[in-house]
This record gives C-alpha cells, sequence and structure tokens, in this order.
C-alpha cells in the first residue's frame, strides 16, 4: 500500500460564530479543495464562540481542531491566516477590524455591518490592510448567492450583451416564515442584533445580485418599510429561522421591518422594483432577479437554483420564448467541477464556491469579490431605503456626497 | 322539418369603435347567449365609426345589421338598447353621458375616462340615470379580466378567507411590445388620446383586480413613472399593439409613461407593490396578481390564464405547496358552461362571460359590477399615482378630500 | 344608417347530433368566417337528432333555423351543402356513405368509425365521390387537436428540420374522470356504442398528432389493454365526461379498456412510446407528445395549449435549454387572426380553425386534411393495439395486407 | 485554548473504483457525520484502483489514507470495515463475494451485477454473511435515489394512502448524451463491461424506485429495447457521461441498448409504463416517477429534486390540483438536517444519506436497504424485458421458477 502525500500549503481557518453560517462555512472549508484545484489547503483549526458547551460540539461537527471563547485568540494566533466571521452583524465592525490589523484575511458574513458607519471602518481597514502591503491581508464579504451557477451565468450573459441596453430590473426576495403572527421573537427581529428586518437580511442580496449582474450601481432609492406583525410571543420553540411561539405569554415588540418595497435607479437611469419580505406565504426562499433588456431577459428564482430562464429578443420570430436553461453543463460557472449535466447542486454549494474563490485570490494574491467596498455600497442603498421610507418614500441618493434635496 | 321559434326577447345593442376590442366585444355579443341561459338575447344592430370603408367590413365582419358614421345615430335610435363604447378614451365622457341620458344601458370600454374630471361626469350621469328609474339605464365598466374564471375564484376564495388576514399584495402587468425602441409611435403613445401609457392602460386592471379580489380599497399611492423610449418613429408597419417602425425615418415624442412602478397601501393599512410595463422583454401578457395572507395565499399569470395556484399554510406540515388549480372545473364561476374539465378556455371568454352577466343584470334589473363608481375608483388611484411621481415619489391620497400633505 | 351588403355564397350545414360535439362544431361554424377570411359563409341549417324536445332547445340554443329527427332528411335535402356527423362511432359509417353519394361535403368527428372494416367503406366512399367529379364532395376527418397553433407549429418546425432526424417519440393522453370506481356507466364505456375506450376516444388523437407531426406512419405496435376498474353504476349523475353514480345500485360491465399502452415502431424504425389512460387521478387534459431527434425536440401539453417547448441542441453550449414559446405571435399557423400575442387561445378554437380549414378548402376545390384515408390509417394502428393485445402483445403489423407472423 | 475530544468509535472505509461514483460515495464518506448523528464515524482508510498514478491523485482528492493497486488489499487488512464497491458491473461479483467471506460490510454500486447469474451469487453470499452472526457482515445495494428526500416522502404518502388503491406507475429516465451520433464509444455501451445499456444502467432505478415507492414488485413484463445509433467513433474526448467523438476515425459497435421501453405488471396487476433512453434530446436527468391512485397521485422529475407534486382527489371540489411540495420541510425525510425551508439539496445529497442510513444500520446492527435481495429483484425485471425484447415484446414473467408461456 502507498501514503499519498499531504497537502502541501496549509490554509489555516478560524472561524467566530457557529450557528446556520458556520455550518455552511465549514462545510464549504472542508469541501471547496475536494473538487476544486486550489493552491491552498484549507485547515480548519480554531472555531471561537462565547457559550463553551455547544462550542465545543460545535467544534466536534464542524471538524475543528480547537476552541476558544475569546474571538481575540484567533487574531493573536499566528498559526490563524484567515477569520471567517459568521456572527451577527452587531460585532462585525471590532472583529474584522482587529483580524485585519493582524494582517489576517477575513471573511465576514453579509450584510458587512449594521450600519454605514461601521462598514466605513470596515472598508477603511480593509484598506489599510491592502495599502500596507501588497501580499497582505486580503478581505471578502460574503454574498455567498453570486456562485450559484445560474446567477454568474446571467451576469457574464449580460456583460456579454446577451440582453442588449437594460431596460428594468426586477427582484424580490420572497419567504414566509414570520406569516405566522404568533412565530416566535429572535435576535433576528431585534433592531439591536440585526440592524435591520428582511430590508438587510434579505433586501441585501438582491441589492447586491442586480448591481453585480448590471454592472450598475444604484444611485437613488425610495422605499417603504412596514413591520406588519408589530409584536411577537417573547417565548417559543425556534425552528429554521421561524418557529412556534407562546401565544399565550408575554409578546415584545419586533423593532425591525418584515416587509421593505423600494424602487431604485440605477446610475444609468434604469429602474429597479425591489421587495423584501418574509410575509409572502408560501414562498420558502424565493430569491427572484429579471433583467429586462432590448435584446433579451434572463429571470431566476432560487427557489429553482439550478435554473435560468433566458428570453432572447434576437431569435427568429415565432421562435422567442424563455429558455429555461439547466445551470450544470460545464459552461457554467462551477458546475463543470460537480456532476454530470442535469444533476443539481444545491444551497450550500453557493459557499463552497466562495471558499473556492477566495482561496485562489489568496493564493494568487488577488483581491476577491466582493470586496468590503462593494459591501458597503450595498450598505449605502439599504440606508437610502430607510431615509426614504422615514421620509414619506421621497428619493434619496446613495451617494454620501449628496444632499437629500438634490436627489430627485 | 321543424322551425325553433326564434329568441324572444332582444337586446339591440349599438356599438362605437370597431378596433381590437371591437371584435373582442362583437363576439360576445354573439356567443353569450350560445352557452349562457340569457334573459334576452342580444342582437347586433349598428356598428358606429367614423371612416366609412372600414366601417362597413367591420360590421360585415362582426355581424352588425347597419353602420353609421355618426356615433349620435345609435343615441338618438329608439331601437338600440345598449351603446357599448370601444373607443379610446378621450371620448368616452361625450358618448357615455349622452346615451345615458337618452336612457341607454352603456357599457363603456376601460379606462372610464383619460381624467378623474371626466371619469366624475360619467359616474355623477350613472348615478342620475339610476336614480330617474329603478329600471333605468343600466352602466357597466369592461374590466373584463374580472371574469377570467380563475380570478373571479380567487376573489371568493379570499372572500371565504382561504388567505386569512391578508398580508401583502404583489401585482404586476408585463408586456414587451415597447421594448423595441424603434416600435412605431401609436395612439396609445400619445396623452391627449390615451391619457396614459402603461399605467392607464394596464395598471388599470391590476388596480381594479386587486381591490376587487381583497375587497378593499386604496388608500394612498407612492410611485414613479418612466417613458424608457422617449421617441419613436413617426412611421411604421403597425403589427398587434406593437410594429416595426421606419427607423431611419422622422421621430416623435412619446408622451405618456412606457414603466409605472407604485405602491399602495390599501385602507386597511396592507402594502402592495404594483407594475405596469412595456418593457419587460419576452413577457407577452404576464397581468400576474398574488395575495399573501396568514392563512393562505393565492398566485395568477394570465400567461396561464386557466391555472389558479393557491396556498394552504393550514395544510398539515409538509403537505403544503403551491396548489396548481385547473380552473375549469364546474365549481369555478364560468367555467361549467364550456368544456369538459381541462379544455382551457381563451382571452376572449373573459368578454363573454362579462356581456353574459351584463344582460342578466339588465334582465334582472340590477346593477352591474363593476359600476362607473368602481372604475372612477381605479381613476383616482391611477391620477394619485401620477401626483406622486410628479412629486417624488411622496405618498399620495386616493381621497378626493384630502390634501397631499396630510397622506403620510 | 347603411346596411352592409350580406356575404356573398352561403355554405348551408346539416349537423347530426347535438352533444358536447354538437355545440363544440356548431360554435366554430358561426366564428370561423367572423375571425378568417372564407370564400364561403357558413349558415346553420339544419340540425338532425333523435329526441324531438331536446333537438329543439339545441337547435335554438346553436343557431340552427330547422330541425329534424330523421338524419336522412339532410341528405335527401338539395339546400344542404355540408353533413356535420358528430354522433357516437357506431352510426358514423351509414350517414357518411349516404351523406357522399348524395354528393354532401362531410365532416366527420373521430374516430372515423367504430372498426376498421367501416373506415374502409368510408374511404372508399370518400375515394369514389372524389373520382366521381374534381368539384364534388369533400370528405374530412375531425382531428381537431392538429388545428392547436402550437402542434401546427410544431408540424412546421419538425418538417424544416429543427429537431434534426427524429430518435424517438412519446405521446400520452392523461385523463382521470374514470380513477373513481363509481363514476356511472356511459355510452362512452359500452364497447357496441364507442367501439372502443380510452384507446380509440383518446389514444386516436395521439396517433393521429404524431403520424402527422413526424410525416411518418406506424407500422407496427406492441400493446397492452386494461379496463383498471371493470363494472360501475347503471345509473348516476352524469357531468361533463365523468359524474357520480348510484354506488348502491346496480353495477353493469365495463365492455372497453380504460387505459391502453403501446409501443409503435413508424415506418422508419423510429420506435414511440404511447398512453392513452382515463386513471391518471389529477390529469385533467394531458394530451402530450413529445419528439426527440439528433438536433432537437418539441414537447407540448394540452393543459397548456399555447405553449410549445422548443429544445435547439445547434444552440451555442450553455445556452441550451427547453424554450417555453407562448404560440400566440403572427408567425404562428392561425394565432395572428386572433388576439395580441400572450392572449390564449381555448379549447374550441381548435374547431373554429378546423371550419376555417375545411370551408376555404371546399371553396377553393381541394381536399382537406385529415382526409378518411388518414383516418383510417389512425383506425388501423388502434385495431394493431388490440390485436397485439390480445395476442400478449407481441408485435403486430399496422399493414393490412401483412400476417402477424412476419411482423417482428 | 481547547481541544475537542476526537470521534470515539471509527468506521474504516475501503473503496474500490475512484470515477464518477467515486467521487460521489466518498463526499458522502467525509460529509455524512457532519450533518447526522452517526454511532460511527466513517475514516477513508484507503483507495483500491488499477492505475498507480491516477489512483493516488484520487485518493489525495478525495482523502483516503493509503492506496493499493490490489482491491484484495481490502479484503484481506483486518483494520478495514467497510468494502465500497464503486466499479464497473462486471467486476461486482468477485469484489462483494470475497469481502462479504472476509466478514466486511459491502456497500455496492447498483445495478448489483450485470447478469441474474452474479446477482444471485450475490445476493447467497449476503445472505449466509447474515446467518454466519447476527452482528455480522451487512450488505446494501446504492440505489441512492431512494434517498431523495422528496422520493422518500412519496413513499411514505403512498404508505399512508395518500393515493388510495394505485391505479397505475408511470416512469421515465430520460437522458440525451448519445442523442449526438458522433459521441463516442466508451465502457457504458460495451455490453462486456457494462451489461447493459439504459436499461441497466438508468432504466433499473426507475424499476427500483416504483417497486419501493409503491410496496409492490413488477410479476411480468413485456418490453422492446433498441440501438439508435448502432456504430460510435472509436476515438474522442469524454466529456461527463458523452463527449464528441472523432468523427472521422474508426467506429465501434455499441453492443447495449441505448432505448428501452417496456410495460410492466405488478404483483398486484397494476400496470406501469416504463422508458430508459439516453435519446431525449434535451433532457438531461429527467427521472420522472408517477403513481397514479383512486384517490390521489404523486408525481417527480428529478431535473427538480426538492420538488413532489402530490394531488388530493379527496380536497374540496374546486380546490384540487397538482400542488408543488418544496421537499425541504422538517417533515420530509432527511431534509430537517440541512438547511432552512426552501433552501434546496444537490445531487450527491442522496449519497450522503445513504451512508448516513448506512452507517446507522451498521451501528446498530440491522440490515440496511435496499438489500442484495432487492437488487436482485431489479436484477430480474431487467432480464425479464431483455428476454421480452428477444421474444418479440411477449409478456414474461420475473419469476424465476416460471417458464415463459405460462406468464401471459
Amino acid at each position: 500500500m502507498t501514503t499519498p502525500s499531504t497537502s502541501p500549503r496549509p490554509l489555516r481557518i478560524g472561524m467566530v460564530g457557529y450557528g446556520f453560517m458556520g455550518a455552511a462555512h465549514s462545510h464549504a472549508w472542508r469541501t471547496a479543495h475536494r473538487f476544486f484545484e486550489l493552491p491552498l489547503t484549507p485547515v480548519l483549526a480554531t472555531l471561537a464562540g462565547r457559550t463553551e458547551a455547544t462550542l465545543v460540539a460545535a467544534a466536534e461537527r464542524y471538524g475543528f481542531a480547537q476552541t476558544t471563547t475569546r474571538w481575540q485568540d484567533l487574531v493573536e494566533d499566528p498559526e490563524i491566516d484567515v477569520i471567517d466571521i459568521c456572527t451577527p452583524g452587531d460585532t462585525h465592525v471590532e472583529i474584522a477590524v482587529a483580524a485585519l490589523a493582524a494582517g489576517k484575511h477575513v471573511l465576514c458574513e453579509k450584510p458587512l455591518a449594521n450600519s454605514v458607519e461601521e462598514s466605513e471602518q470596515m472598508t477603511a481597514a480593509a484598506i489599510a490592510a491592502r495599502e500596507r502591503s501588497p501580499h497582505g491581508a486580503r478581505s471578502m464579504c460574503g454574498f455567498s448567492y453570486r456562485r450559484t451557477p445560474a446567477l454568474a451565468y446571467a451576469r457574464q450573459l449580460v456583460a456579454e450583451g446577451a440582453v442588449g441596453e437594460i431596460r428594468q430590473v426586477r427582484a424580490q426576495y420572497l419567504q414566509d416564515w414570520l406569516s405566522d403572527a404568533d412565530a416566535p421573537m429572535t435576535w433576528r427581529l431585534d433592531r439591536d442584533k440585526a440592524g435591520s428586518g428582511a430590508l438587510g437580511d434579505i433586501g441585501a442580496h438582491i441589492v447586491d445580485l442586480t448591481q453585480w449582474i448590471t454592472g450598475q450601481q444604484i444611485a437613488a432609492v425610495s422605499g417603504t418599510l412596514q413591520t406588519v406583525v408589530p409584536t411577537r410571543p417573547a417565548a417559543g420553540a425556534a425552528q429554521g429561522l421561524g418557529g412556534t411561539g407562546d401565544a399565550s405569554g408575554e409578546r415584545r415588540d419586533v423593532t425591525v421591518d418584515d416587509l421593505a418595497l423600494f424602487t431604485a435607479r440605477f446610475e444609468t437611469g434604469v429602474l429597479g422594483s425591489f421587495e423584501a419580505t418574509r410575509m409572502a406565504q408560501g414562498r420558502k426562499n424565493a430569491m427572484r432577479v429579471e433583467i429586462n433588456g432590448s435584446a433579451g431577459s434572463i429571470a431566476f428564482d432560487f427557489e429553482r437554483m439550478n435554473e435560468l430562464e433566458v428570453y432572447d429578443a434576437t431569435a427568429p420570430a415565432g421562435r422567442q420564448g424563455f429558455t429555461r436553461i439547466l445551470a450544470t453543463e460545464p459552461e457554467h460557472p462551477y458546475a463543470g467541477h460537480w456532476w454530470p449535466t442535469g444533476h443539481g447542486l444545491g444551497y450550500e454549494h453557493t459557499f463552497t464556491h466562495q471558499i473556492a474563490d477566495l482561496v485562489t485570490a489568496i493564493g494568487e494574491g488577488t483581491d476577491p469579490s466582493p470586496s468590503f467596498e462593494e459591501a458597503l455600497q450595498v450598505q449605502r442603498v439599504l440606508a437610502a431605503v430607510e431615509a426614504s421610507a422615514g421620509d414619506g418614500s421621497s428619493w434619496r441618493s446613495t451617494d454620501p456626497g449628496t444632499t437629500p434635496e438634490s436627489t430627485r
């Protein structure tokens, strides 16, 4: 028998947080180099969290070699190369700034932070790290949906001109786990922790995706926020994102939106309609993006994440229609690394692709995308929506140098 | 051989206009009593239009016994019972008011008129006619889509509580016949004729439908209008609604919107997102309505007009999902009058159903719906959208007694 | 006022039978010339049936000028030009042969007859009529589904080579109105009246369509028939095709199949899989045809009759997929005569198109299709399926000159 | 920092073969215990294969500690607990029998073997191992599709009576990678290696699934096999399952079917239609199963593997239709171990679930399913199809004790 050589260049990961995102990220770190040729091999070194008991169980489950209840240990540990931040948004700025200052690469879950100000601090830290050394710390924000093969292919098609001149954008992120008025209160419904509700948690994705796919930034917005169900049981059994609250017990105030509607004007003048909601009964994870152009359209729904619909207005008359592409062909980004055509991928593959791209960038010494700057721009859009909503839906610029009045 | 008795009670129709709507209406007048038991039998008496040559050909094609180039002839003719107005919106008020004054029943195509003011005049005339005599002239506005079996069933389901408390409304009317920047100028793009663009022509339908299905009126709106392609060839070959313009020739200004986006607040506080566009490349007639509630949802797309999707959140866990109902069963409104289950209906059936209901109402001496009052309310919503759009998307009330400032 | 000239050249129709098919045919006769330019104008002259009371009501409803309880009156009436046979299959041969002998044009509902022998007689009569006079009686069998725009377009695409060399054929006609074991006995389940069950009633359509679309005849078959529910309540309330039987009362034997499965070998060697069933719970009218070829595929489901799915294997890699064509464009057969794009057609339009084509053929002095010869070939396929099923599924030729043994 | 305890009870895996299946299996062995609570922790010990160079690269890629070019080393190694057979079918019998004799647990890819005889040998070995010791070697055949959540839920629904009495079965496995006549020759097209073509490779899955979901065995079949493209380029570039052959070079005979059509009679008399094809242009991995019953239906297509369609004929009239269930809820088998609802799974999850179930069975000392006996029954069905096809499609029993003549 023969023993294969071990991987030559380890990339040691320290992760903070071990909830739903921790599970997805650690799976991706374990899996990426099994399907992609990577210049470095991720090693799950240390998991940080606050509660010792659950932390250790998580570390065993996820495959980390060590644990710590001080995230600062990761920053101080010379053996850690990457710090992966999977905690709620209110903690991002402190960890990320410290990690970058210590020369660590940083992967930070979205939204980048709970405010534009914090996002700006993080972005400044990222830029400073980059300037300190051309081979220094890399930073990336985890808008993982970009790595859905169908969406990455959509971006490519738009860039190639497949839809021609963009006429309009339509984006919805529909979930339903708050439709039940007695679903329990959670940290995601608490402004102090989560920063924002449907807007920040899921609206952020469609802002990022539409800007990324179109290659255009949103210049101004007009929006409305609503908390459809304003109080919820303080206690209850969580299940997935929602759960069943104790309807007979105390109720607490929901301090974030559960429905966000806004219109966006891209820098080119193109209009987009946006909706983020957790009230769309029956829609489980319907993240939908549609781009209509002079020469064609693309349409996507994450509930059928392996499919992209493409309309080609230049096809012969009579033959036009939306083509349902199964984005499982070698020509589709990432797909060729997996299974034969028609054998679909799942949700966690977007994270695996994210890690593959991040590790490649670190190994090659390039800056991964989405950068903190890109994530900051998303944050500015979200903040402008909130400002507009507070202002009777009047148009608000996303440009920090612009005063509200000048934005129409 | 035996000769069947002829129909006992004729209802004599005078129609003004003979374009696309004239074809649909006359088919409905000819067909309704063949599939529905009606108290009166429609007879196509006289067709009015301006251009003698095409008028006579249309009358022959549609089956009218006579023609006239003066619509006033219909009003003055004691043999005419119903005046069916199929002309562009700028002519509605004059014809309708005269017809009602002469005691004729009136069916008027939507939008009721090109302005709130004209709509108010027409509504006043309808009310006056009704008050003059309890057996007098009936009036109806042709929001024919209400008579789609799937949508009429949706309304019934919502009324029965199938979706529970309404959480939000989502409505889109997507077409693409203006995606081509060289599609020619037509009367529908001329504010003087059409009054409004995508907003008034197709947005009107989704405003009417969502109000009708939910049983709630829209109290305020915040919106944006855009003319994505601002000039178009003056000359060109029309085809269907669009066509191919002479790209090398003179161009004229499009004076209406081709894209309308707005958020509506219903009287109960429920929010709705609305979109009317002729720029949605690949979407041919995607009139979509979705109602999300605490107990379920309904979803509809006119491109699959025989289907209604219903989500029942009270179904056993694991068994929940959108049920695709083929609205061709005897339990579905209108459907039982046609073919065996699974044999779909088409666009013109909505008009046939409209005539069946109108003739029944006339025969029974009741007021048909949508009344002019209902159509006026739609007009007020459209006007409020225009006002809001002109005002930087600020919220505007649809209540004529409210000043703009008080509407947030 | 002006009175339009009446239509110059009437085509006087005598119809036998006034059930479901009578309603569909009479609608088509009334409507075709309203949407198509026809050389002759159909006039509903006389309706024949056995039961005076219901006959007269039907004549009034459908718009016939006269009635008779003797179908022979139609044959003998010099004022009748066309005899339209809408009765059960056991009566077709007698009426059709007499009508053709009298020089009448004949439209005969499918299946052409209940046996190959009767079909041969009818075909001989049709040929004799044709040979008697080049301007003589025309004959057509009512495989109306051919006139679905999406299917007529499918045939055109296949003829143009859009699917390349045909690799295989897949056809299903799925209904569910016999899934309920207590649905009542009807004439359609009685071999003496109906000749055959699912095989002859709905299987006939997919045999005709696949032969027509591919341009290839079926040379041999291997099949199985089953009567899944062998007895049914003698009494009950019919509704649509099915209904609710009296489960506590007497039961009668179902003497036809309710499920037919067969494999067909086309003359080129291409294999096709066929299924006709009334046991497919939830499938209301799922007539599905799929043609797979070396260069592409087409797929159709009558439950979405306005859609055709086309796969183009010559499209660029990555861009391939089934394109959902809304067959409502001017380029699609028949569609341009109706509404703007995206405004769908319904079941009865297939009959209206059939009449348009038949009247055009009569006016132009050409032979319409499907001819009785074509319908006879369908009958031979059905008979070969029955023979094969009786023979343990062994292959049977559809060629009348071939003995069973030589067909493998 | 703290170091978590390592997993207490390792289960050491030896795998033979490292192609497409090797990648899927090794991913599953690495991943199952990360998402499921397992009594033993899989350890990738040794990978066996014939070609040293590619073997070592595969071992590194997949994470095996050692390699060997003799599969016998695995059997002889006391440190190996499980032998996982991922080689072509012609090698299964030798490896499996040796492994079972040595007391190893065996997971064998499907089809169990290339012939009924070999399958019988393997089954006998499995039974012998089981009888030797109640705590002895477990055996399982890798019909991994059973572990698709939607299909496992379908089986549960059928068992609960959700479809009532089964009326018929419809199953198709449609692929298109041989539509191109110049796709190259591969081992899968060589009878000596693969045993069978579309029938054995993909038809086996739908035979297994329909028997498993319905709980009924297939008693007799009538079938046809075809090699649509009989010769293929000897040389060419493989890609996925297919590829691009050298059209100008030598061609070799394809010695297996590429299209299999058959009708099956289940032991209860229920009929099923089956199709396995690699000629269905545009269908990438359309494994479709539909069960129609007296009370409902279930329908599935692997191209949308996260969805199950369920029809409930006992729902109120008007509300009936196919419900599209996203099988991502905690109530759906396996799904609760992964992500929030609406976040879909992919192809490889079926393998991970298979490993989770196998490891659980080994740990708990129970026999996993599908057993070799179950896989042998599938093999008998496939053999009966081949016999029937060779016999002019006559019905053939799947019962080894029955002579052909008695099977009708």
